[in-house]
C-alpha cells in the first residue's frame, strides 16, 4: 500500500478539518497557540485524523499562522494525524519541507483573472510553482503528500462562469506536475448539487485510483445538499470547518465552510463510518466559541443534537 | 386535464409555502390577519403560488389560525393562488367544506404511538377521518382536493424508527380511503439523503401519476440535503418555509422548516423552473422580522445573494 492510500483510503470517506487553516484566515480575534493546539486535540480526541492547519506565509502577512510550525509539531505527537499547510509560493514550499508536515497544499486558480487577482501569477505560473513544490518534496526525507486545489472551479467572483474542461484541463496539468491529490473548491459557493455531482464524476474518472478532494461553501445554504453530492459522485475527500468558520471576502455575513458537525451526521446517515463521535466534536465548539466570541458559529446538529436512535451513535 | 394535474402539474416542481401555518403554530407573537395578507401577497407577487394558510381547529386552542377564513379569502382573490388548510377532526373538514379552500390537509402518523400521543386517535381512525373528510369533498360543490401529509415517516420522536413498509402500507390505505395527495414528512428532522431517496422511490412508484408532497424539516441541517435527494428520486411537491419558519417542540432552538428561499435556489440549479423571484422573496421576509422580531429567520441566500452569473436569474 503506498503512502497516499494510506492516508486516504480509497474504500472510505476523508472528512479534514479546515477550521484552523480557512476558519482563520479572515478572523478578527486570533486563538493562542495553545488555544489552537488544544482545539486540534480536541476533534483528533473526537476522531478527526486530518486537519489543515494553516498556511507558510511571512508572519507579517498572516499573523494567525505565526505559529504554523508548533501547529504542525503538535499534530505530528497524536498518533495517525495527518497535517497539512498551505504553500501560496517557493518560499513557503521551502519553509515546508523543512517541517514534519504531512501535505503541502498549493493552490491554482480555474481562471486566470482570479489567478492574477488572487496570486499575481498565471494559472501556468502557478502550475510550475506546484511542479517546484511537488520536486521538492518527492526529493526530502519526509515526503510530503503534495495536494492541490483548484479554487473557483464551480463559478469564480470576478470572471463569472468556468467552464468544466477547464477545470478538467487544469485538473490533468497538475497531476502532470507532480501532484498527488487535486481538489475541486466551490470557493464562494456558486454551485449546487447538480453542478457538483456532475463535475465530481469527470473528476473522479481522471483521477482513477487517486482520491479527490472536494472543498465546499455553504454560502447559499447548499454545503450539505453539494456535499451529499460529492459522495454520490464518488468523492472521498472532503472538507469541513468546525462550526462552519471561514467566512468568504466576497459574502459578507454569509456562513462559511461546510460545518464539520454536519458534515460528520451527513456521512454517517448516507452509511460512511467516519470514525468520528458527533458528541465529543460539537464539544470542541466551545474552544472556538470562547477565543473569537465575535465569530458567529454554524451547524444545525450542534443545536439539535443526534436522533435518538441512530444506530451509529457512539 | 384533470383538477389535481392543472393544481400540481407533473413536469414541473411545486413548491408550497407553509410559513403561514407550520411557521406560526410555535410562535410567541401572532401577526396581524392583515399583515399576514401582505406577507402571502409579496410571496404571491415573487411568484408563489402554493399557500398552506392554517388550521381549521377552534380559536381557543390555536388562535393564530382564527382567522383562517379571511386567509382563504384573501388567497381566492389572487389569480392562480391555490390554498390549502389543515382539517384534524370531522368539525374542521365540515368548517373547511364551508370555505373556498383549494385543499383541505389532514395528517396520518406513521406510528401508533405518536398518532395516540399527538392527535388521541389511532392510525386506522385516522385514515376513517381521512375518508369522511374526502367523502365530504367529493359531494361540495368547489370539490377541494385532499391531501394527507404521513407526520413522522422517516423515523419518529416516540417510537424510534419506522419501517419504509409501514409507511408505504399506510400510503396505499389512505389512497384507498379517497385522498387525492400524499405526503410524507420528516417531521423531527431524522433523516438524511439516503432515508430520504429510498423512501421516495419506492413512494413515487407507488403514487404513479399522483404527484408526491415531501414536507422537510431543517432540524439537522440536512434539509436542503433531503430536498436534492426527494427531487432525484421523482418527488415533484415540496413544502418549503420563509426564513424556515417553523421550530420543532422536541427540539428546542432547532432550525425549523426547510428554507423556502434555500428551495428555490436549489430546484433553479437543478434545472427546475420555480416561477420564483428569488430578490423579490427575500425581500418578504421583511414581514415576519417585523411583525415576530423574536423569531430568528434562518437561511443562507438570504444573506449572501445570487451568484452574479445565475442565468436563471430573473
Amino acid at each position: 500500500m503506498n503512502k497516499l492510500s494510506q492516508i486516504y483510503p480509497n474504500d472510505r470517506v476523508t472528512l479534514r478539518d479546515v477550521s484552523l487553516r480557512d476558519g482563520l484566515q479572515l478572523v478578527r480575534e486570533v486563538p493562542s497557540t495553545e488555544s489552537k493546539i488544544e482545539w486540534m486535540r480536541g476533534e483528533y480526541a473526537a476522531g478527526v485524523r486530518h486537519f489543515e492547519l494553516g498556511s507558510f506565509l511571512p508572519a507579517t502577512r498572516m499573523p494567525q499562522f505565526a505559529d504554523i510550525r508548533d501547529m504542525i509539531t503538535a499534530a505530528s505527537a497524536l498518533e495517525g494525524a495527518h497535517s497539512a499547510a498551505l504553500a501560496l509560493n517557493d518560499r513557503g514550499a521551502t519553509d515546508a519541507i523543512q517541517t514534519d508536515v504531512g501535505e503541502i497544499v498549493c493552490v491554482v486558480s480555474a481562471t486566470e483573472e482570479h489567478s492574477n487577482a488572487n496570486a499575481r501569477r498565471s494559472r501556468a505560473e502557478a502550475i510550475e510553482l506546484v511542479r517546484r513544490t511537488a520536486e521538492l518534496a518527492r526529493a526530502s526525507d519526509r515526503r510530503p503528500l503534495v495536494s492541490v486545489g483548484i479554487a473557483m472551479a464551480f463559478g469564480c467572483s470576478i470572471a463569472g462562469e468556468v467552464s468544466q474542461d477547464e477545470v478538467l484541463r487544469l485538473a490533468e496539468a497538475i497531476f502532470e506536475a507532480g501532484a498527488d491529490i487535486v481538489g475541486i473548491a466551490d470557493t464562494v459557493g456558486f454551485a449546487g448539487p447538480a453542478q457538483i455531482q456532475s463535475l465530481c464524476e469527470k473528476m473522479t474518472v481522471l483521477c482513477g485510483d487517486r482520491p479527490l478532494n472536494v472543498h465546499l461553501h455553504d454560502t447559499r445554504g447548499m454545503g450539505v445538499a453539494n456535499a451529499a453530492a460529492a459522495l454520490d459522485a464518488g468523492a472521498r475527500i472532503l472538507d469541513g470547518s468546525l462550526g462552519g468558520l471561514g467566512g468568504c471576502p466576497f459574502a459578507p455575513g454569509a456562513s462559511g465552510n461546510v460545518v464539520m458537525e454536519d458534515l460528520v451526521f451527513l456521512c454517517e446517515s448516507k452509511g460512511f463510518r467516519t470514525g468520528i463521535d458527533l458528541d465529543a466534536l460539537i464539544a470542541v465548539r466551545e474552544i472556538p466559541q470562547r477565543e473569537m466570541p465575535g465569530e458567529p458559529l454554524h451547524g444545525a446538529i450542534a443545536r439539535a443534537g443526534l436522533p435518538p436512535m441512530v444506530e451509529w451513535r457512539r
